[in-house]
């Protein structure tokens, strides 16, 4: 029950002149189906012209099509008509934010963290779990009256999106994991712009990232697990509850600018790492990676500046798959922070989601 | 039946110019008992002054008590006299010359790897089983004469001597751990000089140092094991093996000049470890750090750049003691690479044989 | 006409919680004068013991003489019966609570720059012009009544001390430059904490810092320049009138933890350089550095790595002197901007001070 | 006079294997005329196919085309066929074997730096002086019998490129330049590999860089001079000499990956900068960068993360032209020394020849 996808979906982007909203803006300026009709920024920017507004960091040049846009303030009434609405805003406002858009009855995608626990918002990685979009009706449900067109789609923690694609290629080979330890060294540019400050990174590591290992260890489960009904008839994630699954993860910030190293520990064989075809490739999602994970031989790869391009940073890198005295097998994973570890995982979510009719175009 | 130091005890440094010999002579040159009388170096070198034939990369000045040595070529001969013998000699010349060295009746202490693993050569880190050197009259005994004097004495690998301090610590309040899984952020500074090229490392994560792994895998049970009698009265080492040990390590190296950063998971309590105190301390060994390891309390801590120099380097920073959902508890440990990771423990290990005899002074 | 230093002095740090603020702890706590009896902070943190008020950051502990003394605000009631008040204060509020502090008749010595262009404020290199100290008492003679004991004394732009030091030695030795042109390579820590976002330094170099250039071209002709008397009788600052001096200046912020390397041109002859003795050496300021320039003769030094500690960061390195086709001579100098560069100038300056009787002790 | 380009060009790599050999073969599998025949490498990776010989170092990976070829020696013969020749060899061998090529009619465009002070081989920057392909008839003349098809074409060091293109378009809008000062931040890349020890760079700046001062002042005479017919009518490069050019650099290795940033003095307006227009896009060389130099207002560009692939590393950033106290202007240059500064000018070098007829297709 594919739907064809429309030559042209207009969409709108909040949070545009931040570290994420560049990314959503540079992806989708050379998107074949989305055209960006509106973008919306705080009010100290709104008003401005996109090119005047924004402190761009990308290394390719602003993208003439937006230049002139006139940034609106993140209010719904600017963005009627757009059919898709990506966010790239900061915790601390994009709660508020989307859930307004979301009652305005706007589709919502989002890679803040604000709706990632929430009971009937799906947390999808695009290259795993896109069938969680199926929770959406409900969670439309519990608006009166119900929404038509409204919802709110979050993708995962950027350190978690990396090493749980391998997971579930694993998983879907071999059944139920029931372990696994995660050791990750994070890029700076995950922490956003100004982020680390450059005295606290250069010639060190930071053993810590607040909250993050807690995040990785939650979202494992609920991305993993599936959606299951409930005695009153309810949908609801099962957190992974048939087959209990212990997640470990210890988060390092290490001084490297793009792609986020994890060493991952319990798996199975390269094969089914390397066969893995999700299903947003499998549907025909344009920004899916042909080739989901590619398993390097040599000894010293992945590594970040070598590898973190692989399929425009969509595609995930494993190597070093080898055998664990303590676990059962380990290996290197690494993931692209900034593209699929972010904005490209939105756009795969709201591709899947056209061509699912969840999004009527 | 401790013996008393004398106040000046000759010794000698093999390699004296490469990058441990640099440190082992910085170390040697403010030592309350030792008195630097001979420098060996290659062929290339000899017969220069130190001065001139060094490429100094230390932050402080080359000492003026070995400017004006001239280096020898590394033969007995010239250091006879000399009661210790330090060697920071590359592994490729490292065998033969330290063969040739104990074969003449001096005292070697090594920081090179090519004896880690003979059955008759203690690897000790000072901080955890310097009682291996009960080993030493068999190591004696297997020639012909017995030798009276010469012997040698290894210490670990630096990513092994900066974890086994902690578990040394466990193992010491807990009994024996069964299963240990560590993943290394590795200092540049440990692949010594030029070592790792600048295009490999800058903005990059390298997740493999060749033959790393192993050595941590294998150098963890020697050292954490005992020294037990075999069915024909030999001494050996038994490699933990009345209760075994799985050991699962994963090294990478990161843009970071000195300082390990490791990631160690099993354990038990804060307690155990800031309160371990060990022989080398109770013995009166000068270059033991008087407090073997720091808890940090802070969550971003330990930090290479703020804690490498902890008891100038001789300690051990470990911080981040929390449970772990897959085995008991996990914590980050930063040990000094190059302090008490190479040429600080041979030292110490060298303080530790003068006050128990082994070495006649 | 020195006065003999009293055995202990009793001092005060304005902004003690912030980087300079650290360092100025730092170095006065092992001082054999002073002794810190009063901290100044924000009115966030005043009330505060200062180890649980501040972030530390430096590599060595905070000092056990500091840890349980109760953070004050910054108004000069909580700093009476200090001879000296040291102000490591951010410019926002340097102003104010400056000029308060010299109104209520206390001796600041300030890293800040609110005062530096002030006409009868002293700009001190202390190993460079400690002689501008004379303008102190017409400084006073402003206020009615005339201030006793109220002054402020600043040091320069971290910039500027460490290229204007062999500036001095060839004036010294050559009489007056013509042409200065001076390109800079700053490290990260002269621009505070959090300060360079790491995004914006790693693999990367920023060939601009907001007013530095004109920082240095200004206070370069303040400090060289004389104080001469005009035709009203007034001391003025000559700004090197009567031999006018052209300086142009190039800064770019590069990946470098600590020490400022700038690439001088114009000059003549290292042994003018390597002989330079400062009035504040002589004079016995207890933490000028014993030898102010080292010459390097290596090709390839000074470096920050190896050379930026050179007397503890006190003393200035030069290196590379040769004939430069366009002017006269150029060369490379590397100094250490958070000790020289900041608060170490602040306290040579106290010093030189004391012993001049300019503070009464 | 323009020769219509051929739709295939055969051509060779010398040192394919090597770092400015995977340059040339990432460049060359997208060109629109040439086409890679035959791979050059030392006699230790003679006969393998390059896929397996190589240690391949692109962020993009081995291009097809070339995986499946043998490498030769480079000898002459195994480059039968090939119309061009693109070395990037080590200077160590290429002397001798560009001279081989040379002599067995082959046509050599050469990034090593063995033939750049030749006589009568012509150094040529392409959006330069490609002019001075006009002594290469003369070159061909000095052998007995004269060349009809060989000859060598080199380009300049990477530093010296980079900063010249705004040189030539400042002569071209107002005349001779009488003085240049320019201070240097080079790449790491710039040294090849293994090139710069991390343990040399991180956290640290090289104020040294072998021979290159006296190359960037020397080639920059070579370069912006003319060719003038000498009393015995034979040809000459003139070195600048009716308007004599001083220049004086200061080179410097900072810890960048990619990008030598350049503080250059004395120049005029940035418009006869932004307008310049060199004879190789003027002629249509397909590698010529669209659009030479990009004049940037902000005042904290160019930068080398965020502007060194402006027109794909062909074009050069010029940014900060401000007047300057000691000489005229100042301004600050970014150029791409591995593309740019490398490969991109030989290709550039050779399609301006093939365009001129001076290699005949």
């Amino acid at each position: 029950m594919q739907h064809p996808p429309p030559s042209s979906i207009p969409v709108g982007v909040l949070g545009a002149t931040g570290t994420v909203g560049q990314r959503f803006i540079t992806l989708l300026a050379a998107h074949p189906w989305f055209v960006i009709k509106a973008l919306g920024a705080s009010p100290r920017s709104a008003g401005k012209k996109y090119r005047e507004a924004v402190n761009w960091k990308q290394a390719q040049p602003v993208p003439n099509v937006v230049k002139d846009i006139v940034l609106a303030e993140c209010t719904p009434g600017a963005f009627e008509g757009c059919k898709v609405v990506f966010s790239g805003l900061d915790a601390d406002v994009a709660g508020e934010i989307e859930a307004a858009f979301r009652a305005a009855n706007l589709a919502v995608f989002s890679n803040a963290k604000n709706f990632r626990r929430d009971p009937h918002v799906p947390l999808i990685v695009p290259l795993v779990n896109p069938s969680h979009l199926s929770i959406i009706p409900q969670q439309q449900s519990l608006f009166t009256p119900p929404l038509k067109q409204g919802f709110i789609v979050t993708n995962a923690n950027c350190s978690t999106t990396g090493y749980i694609i391998p997971l579930a290629a694993l998983e879907k080979s071999f059944g139920p994991i029931e372990a696994v330890m995660v050791t990750t060294m994070q890029a700076i540019s995950g922490a956003g712009y100004p982020g680390v400050p450059s005295l606290d990174i250069l010639d060190n590591v930071i053993p810590y990232i607040g909250g993050e290992e807690e995040k990785m260890e939650w979202e494992t489960l609920k991305i993993l697990g599936g959606v299951s009904t409930d005695d009153k008839g309810l949908l609801a994630f099962d957190m992974h509850a048939r087959h209990p699954l212990r997640v470990s993860a210890s988060c390092n910030r290490v001084a490297v600018i793009d792609g986020h190293t994890e060493c991952g520990l319990r798996a199975q064989v390269r094969e089914a790492l390397a066969s893995y075809t999700p299903d947003a490739l499998a549907l025909g999602c344009p920004s899916a990676p042909r080739h989901t994970i590619v398993v390097h031989e040599e000894p010293d790869r992945p590594q970040p500046r070598l590898d973190r391009y692989y399929q425009d940073g969509a595609g995930v890198n494993v190597g070093r798959v080898r055998q664990c005295p303590v676990l059962d097998i380990k290996f290197v994973v690494l993931a692209n922070n900034v593209s699929i570890g972010a904005a490209t995982s939105s756009i795969i979510n709201a591709e899947f989601a056209v061509l699912k009719g969840v999004v009527p175009c």
